[in-house]
């Protein structure tokens, strides 16, 4: 099965410079991707920020995104606290010519599975486009069920289900997979996000990966994701493999997220610092490991 | 010692309805507060909703809490995911006559303990008014440290820690506010908050309880806070605990919040629902355990 929402879909950074964003930078991003022929762009996930913008930013990276992508499908992140927020971004997204919707249930208070399956279906019936349900629990500290994910998929409009990393067994990471495909519809794909188990989560059974390093680095994560595509399971585990230093960088410096902004910053492709205040960049030292990695596995 | 940071400060809800500030029941809540001799209220507090409104909203609702305090001090929570709207909110609030501002280190990211101290720097070297550094753990996710209390507490303008719940053994709960106390400044009061614990935390030398039922259900809250500081410790005990039914509630209903705005909807306080989505309400099951409770303790 191909769709927009199978293969490698890449999250940009939005890079911020002096608390405003650097749609200069935002938009070459876009254009290297769309140059790499990745299969789709999202735009404002939790790689995008999208948490800490204003509403009137992410219609204004939302229409960026589309308008420098070519014909690269476009996802948007939608998320937000409050339910009308969420709905006044998704029609912001769709204006700009969106070719589909990524929710993930924020928090502040903890939510129930209910309010979590009412925001999905508020959603969906407010809007013609696809929906990416994104289950990120790193950062909303929403703990989906697999029950959950099959009511939501339920709902007509929802496209895909962002799961996070898959267990490392390739056995185990099958059948992960497998439970969760169990229960929804066919027509509804699954994709793996947490870098360091795409290959397993691909080779398992995922039709798409939700790629951090996709946004920035997009020609190791085609290389792992068009291996698994053929069916040569061993390749894209031996590229991923190659790339470990750069997913040990992720574990120890808490995430993604600041490790992909230093490198962004060190190919020039963001101005420093790039990410949104409190969220401080690495610090020299860190940056200084940070390069010997894009150095020493030739991602420059 | 006695200044605004000690006492009992209460934590009003903001009702919304059709998605709006309900500005007439807010008002309402407001007066009531200040009519019961409230040592001072605190809006936009987690019980306020602060995370889900705008910063238009939060500005509005800033200048109904200072108009309809009296005499009353007010503080004003300002808290936001990205430092630059925090400062936004500061000044909005300092606008509005607040005699302090609230923070809590929102999260979606997690963030570092730097992160954090630079926050409180930025916020603090940016505003007259002093600010009460707030540490709610079950909603922003971030862990402070007795180090980083103490590195925080020395910046000039903090006034007060809102620290979580104390451990139950009295003991113990002393030990635990010693401990804190030694690491900062005498000037900087220590606030308890969890409000099943707020009489344990007075008794170990808090100075102040930081107060979801005092927003709403005043007058058990006074009770305690009174006791406490006469002394009288076994009485705040003994009050805290007739309230077990309600606190029970709270952990059984999932935090503090829906339980409150659900008593508030029954003794019409507010119109139901009250809360943003995707917030939804008690249901109607819970309802009726919340109001037998009510009228079991006699709050109505």
């Amino acid at each position: 099965m191909t769709s927009i929402f199978t293969g490698l879909s890449a999250f940009p950074l939005t890079p911020l410079h002096d608390d405003t964003v650097d749609a200069r930078a935002f938009a070459r991003l876009i254009e290297r991707l769309a140059a790499t022929g990745v299969d789709s762009i999202t735009a404002l996930g939790s790689t995008g920020s999208y948490a800490y913008l204003t509403t009137k930013e992410r219609a204004r990276v939302a229409r960026l995104a589309v308008e420098h992508a070519d014909d690269t499908p476009v996802h948007v992140g939608v998320g937000a606290l409050r339910t009308s927020h969420v709905l006044t971004n998704a029609e912001a997204a769709q204006a700009a010519g969106a070719a589909g919707l990524l929710l993930a249930p924020m928090t502040y208070q903890p939510l129930t599975h209910d309010d979590v399956f009412e925001l999905f279906r508020a959603v969906t019936a407010a809007t013609d486009l696809p929906v990416i349900v994104y289950d990120n629990p790193g950062t909303t500290h929403f703990e989906f069920s697999n029950e959950l994910y099959g009511r939501i998929a339920e709902l007509p409009g929802i496209a895909s289900i962002k799961i996070p990393g898959v267990p490392n067994d390739p056995e185990a990471a099958r059948q992960h997979v497998a439970a969760i495909r169990a229960v929804i519809p066919e027509h509804v794909t699954i994709g793996v996000s947490g870098d360091a188990s795409a290959a397993t989560g691909l080779n398992a059974g995922c039709e798409a990966w939700y790629s951090v390093i996709g946004g920035t680095l997009p020609a190791p994560a085609m290389a792992i994701t068009r291996a698994a595509q053929a069916g040569r399971a061993a390749d894209a585990v031996a590229e991923s493999q190659r790339l470990a230093p750069l997913w040990d960088l992720f574990a120890q410096f808490g995430g993604s997220l600041r490790v992909v902004a230093a490198i962004a910053e060190q190919l020039g492709l963001a101005r420093r610092p790039s990410l949104p205040l409190p969220i401080q960049g690495l610090s020299h030292q860190q940056r200084e490991q940070v390069a010997a990695v894009v150095n020493l596995l030739g991602l420059g």
